[in-house]
């Protein structure tokens, strides 16, 4: 977005993270959606918000990703006038071993639903 | 409750228990100490509402009971004038495999903190 300020993007630190803000970030289809795209090119894939053909507006989408990114789900740069995500697979592990992999599979059933 | 009508408790069947709205139910740490606590008297163990001492106002804590209810995350009946409260493991386990392992340790750690 032309409009964007170069305000710094905040994540919370790994040993921050919190269980239920963190299934409070899973618990919405579209955030489930968003996280099983951005696991299927984790590592070191990047995906752009504008890349995410999601069924809301894009005022909602940028919510979306700003209650996940401030869960600490998601990592968020901008590089010019891109936004780019990528999953907090790591972190997420390291601190709640095997949601991301009850989650991930939920959020592809969703994909494959719309 | 003396005032307590015969209204039926509504609980959706297993096939029809939603992720989302499971992990909307367990993304709060009231809710997910009720859930530890169940947890550790499942499977024969059920729970009257007034056994649980937390740190909320009655109504609340009927609040957080109903979501878990409705969610399918518990199951509720009445005897007299008691709730009693399950959890119903057999089906979330079934569903979500793996869920409620992470969850409880989670509500195990909550109820530690209180």
């Amino acid at each position: 977005m032309a409009s964007r300020t170069a305000t710094a993007l905040v994540h919370p630190d790994r040993a921050d993270l919190e269980f239920t803000t963190v299934l409070a970030a899973l618990s919405d289809p579209v955030r489930l959606a968003i996280v099983a795209r951005l696991a299927d090119v984790w590592p070191d894939g990047e995906l752009a918000c504008t890349t995410f053909a999601l069924p809301v507006s894009k005022s909602t989408q940028s919510g979306h990703f700003k209650v996940l990114r401030e869960a600490g789900v998601i990592r968020q740069r901008d590089e010019g006038t891109r936004r780019l995500n990528s999953l907090r697979r790591d972190d997420l592990d390291a601190r709640f071993p095997g949601l991301l992999d009850i989650a991930v599979p939920q959020g592809r059933a969703i994909l494959a639903s719309w």
